[in-house]
């Protein structure tokens, strides 16, 4: 007889963006004629950058040609692409890293979930909370939890709950924990860290021997020059961080797909008698057992942003979302909301008018105003209360959504 | 202290094909004028079909213009793959799916990997010996295994010895397992199953409840009509099987990345009380949770070969491989080897001269006649003594490699 994984059945019923998107399925379908203005899911609204576009189609172009096909490339990517990472966003900011510690992939939520396969289950692992709900997901799905308590926890899990008095920044532990996820700047809050409060998180990592997995996928958003891009900034990070890094709301490769992990060849993880193991080895073996790399084209693609002219357009790009952002974060202001995030970040977090539930606004805002956000909520109990507008939207349709939220009043 | 996955320590030092790519770096870098040719790993050498970069190119400028522009897709995969796959490989073969059964993904490693995750760990797990390594190492991997045994078996796993008596196609066992992999036409013995055959694994899953993991990635290499492309085209096997497929050797995408998994919304595992679930939707959480779906490029590049020129382009690509097969086949028979598969199938597996150790095989083709292949015992112990070779050449190395083979005598 088959067994299930049955703590897949500990899971809430849907994964929080298939809900959202049920809903307005459900809400179309009985409206056909309502223009719904989308900023719930985090999804880019603009094309790929003319010279990615460039680099993508030459790339095509060699795999129609037997002299220049590729068939297999390294699981863990190509050297060119990895290199000019190295080169663009490791040794301009002054870290240095070996190029076999970057390892390509398809996606950060791939690989901030199957991260989890090179640990142990002893592990005690620390979440903030409100938290991208993946980090949580993958947790339960791989039996690293008990079943969810009446207040929204997981047992066994280590909750770090942020709100406004924390500056949605968490607090370094008084206890010990093994593994602790940190994701600046932040989804779903847009808040930032400054590097002497992540220098708090990485001595006490050298500490307690523990290792943070640092989700940066936000980083392109960061204006203020005082603010650390990479974990690798802080001093001491090559011995307790792997850094998740993606090329989805940098470059616009939601559709496109293509992302990286850095693992440190200094990082050590431990067995149960204390013995030391390098986790870049392990996560090596992982990804040349049950992954193929990531498509070549897609990996010439994501290069070209590298470029000097790449860069120049991905600048734009990025500019033009924060002008939204900054759009949003005064439109907000204006109505009376007590807004976060939007300047470092791509998102604006918000309390709800009235105190409202966070899936109660969800419906107010779809019902009465056609307008899609996501309900705090969704990223855990401490989010219950707020709301997240995404700055990847059509500067138009920011406008009006703006226009809608103050008819809402 | 931050544990690691202490089953990883369990494993030997590479995985088999890194290992051959790590030996051939070594010789090549002390004969650097020395021409090696490489039938050893399976990777394809024609460039992808007219029809289908013709589609990536049109699919990548899409991307640039915003009109066009696709963001995330369905983790699922976009219904115009899906049904193009369900019209073509199925309904054309009088097999009934549903579009939802079908799931797009980067690779049938990554999904024959990841399929355990759906699993509990109290399933009792029958693997073929010769078998793909990436069955093995990933159940390894996920602490499905103890340790491994003198006689290179891992402990906990129910293996099926596969042998010349047997025609390499393993048997129905006489006691209970659950979870059982098997892979038509084979992997690395280019061997075939039988409609009969299948029908007693099928009918053996249904009484015991178990479930067969059908890895079926070399289908497009079947011409004898009366073999099965699917486990589906088997009565009853919508209750008691996963299918796995890629593009990689049908269409040349080992390099692109784009295969497909069919789970039927009939098949059923169950929980440690005898309750049965669903595992359709079970996949779909893991998909949704862990993964963002295929580049959408990539997609519209692989249902380009369902077009009308895309069949026949590609299949004249299989044509020229299957004819690399048929003259190793027939090289290698002239020359007294003992020779399998190769007429349905892609690999070439004849047992090595005198009996010799399939690595030390492998060192004297590297060697004496630069000749890369793989040893038969890197897919388990039952493959000692033989060895592979992949028809995924270019037609004058296949000939020239046959002329070395004749020197080597």
């Amino acid at each position: 007889m088959a067994f299930v994984n049955e703590n897949y059945l500990k899971l809430k019923a849907g994964y929080l963006f298939p809900e959202i998107g049920r809903r307005i399925k459900e809400y179309q379908e009985l409206h056909p004629n309502k223009k719904i203005i989308r900023m719930g899911i985090g999804d880019v609204t603009q094309p790929l950058a003319p010279s990615v576009i460039k680099a993508f189609l030459e790339a095509v172009n060699e795999m129609g040609v037997k002299e220049t096909f590729k068939g297999y490339g390294p699981e863990q990517g190509y050297d060119f692409l990895r290199q000019a990472i190295l080169d663009n966003e490791y040794k301009a900011r002054g870290v240095d890293l070996f190029v076999d510690e970057i390892f390509i992939s398809d996606g950060s939520k791939c690989d901030t979930g199957n991260i989890l396969e090179i640990f142990g289950h002893h592990n005690k692992i620390a979440i903030s909370d409100p938290v991208y709900p993946v980090y949580v997901d993958t947790n339960v799905m791989d039996g690293r939890t008990g079943f969810e308590k009446d207040n929204g926890y997981f047992e066994g899990l280590f909750y770090m709950p942020c709100s406004e008095e924390n500056g949605f920044v968490p607090q370094v532990p008084k206890e010990k924990v093994d593994i602790i996820y940190l994701c600046f700047p932040n989804n779903p809050t847009g808040t930032t860290i400054t590097r002497n409060e992540l220098k708090k998180w990485v001595d006490y990592a050298r500490e307690n021997k523990a290792i943070i997995l640092y989700d940066t996928a936000y980083e392109a958003y960061i204006s203020d020059t005082s603010l650390p891009h990479s974990i690798f900034e802080i001093e001491g990070a090559r011995e307790v961080a792997i850094e998740f890094r993606s090329f989805s709301k940098t470059a616009g490769f939601t559709g496109t797909r293509c992302a990286y992990t850095v693992i440190p060849k200094t990082l050590l993880a431990y067995d149960q008698k204390g013995n030391q193991y390098p986790l870049n080895p392990i996560w090596l073996r992982r990804q040349t057992t049950k992954f193929n790399g990531v498509s070549y084209p897609v990996q010439k693609a994501a290069a070209a942003i590298f470029t000097a002219n790449g860069k120049k357009e991905i600048h734009e790009i990025i500019k033009y979302y924060m002008e939204n952002a900054a759009i949003m974060h005064k439109s907000l202001l204006k109505l009376g909301y007590k807004v976060f995030g939007g300047i470092n970040a791509p998102y604006i977090w918000f309390r709800t008018k009235n105190n409202m539930k966070s899936w109660d606004y969800f419906d107010l805002l779809l019902n009465d105003i056609n307008l899609v956000g996501t309900p705090g909520s969704g990223f855990g109990p401490s989010g219950e209360g707020y709301f997240r507008f995404s700055s990847f939207a059509e500067r138009e349709n920011v406008i009006e959504a703006m226009d809608r939220m103050k008819k809402l009043g």
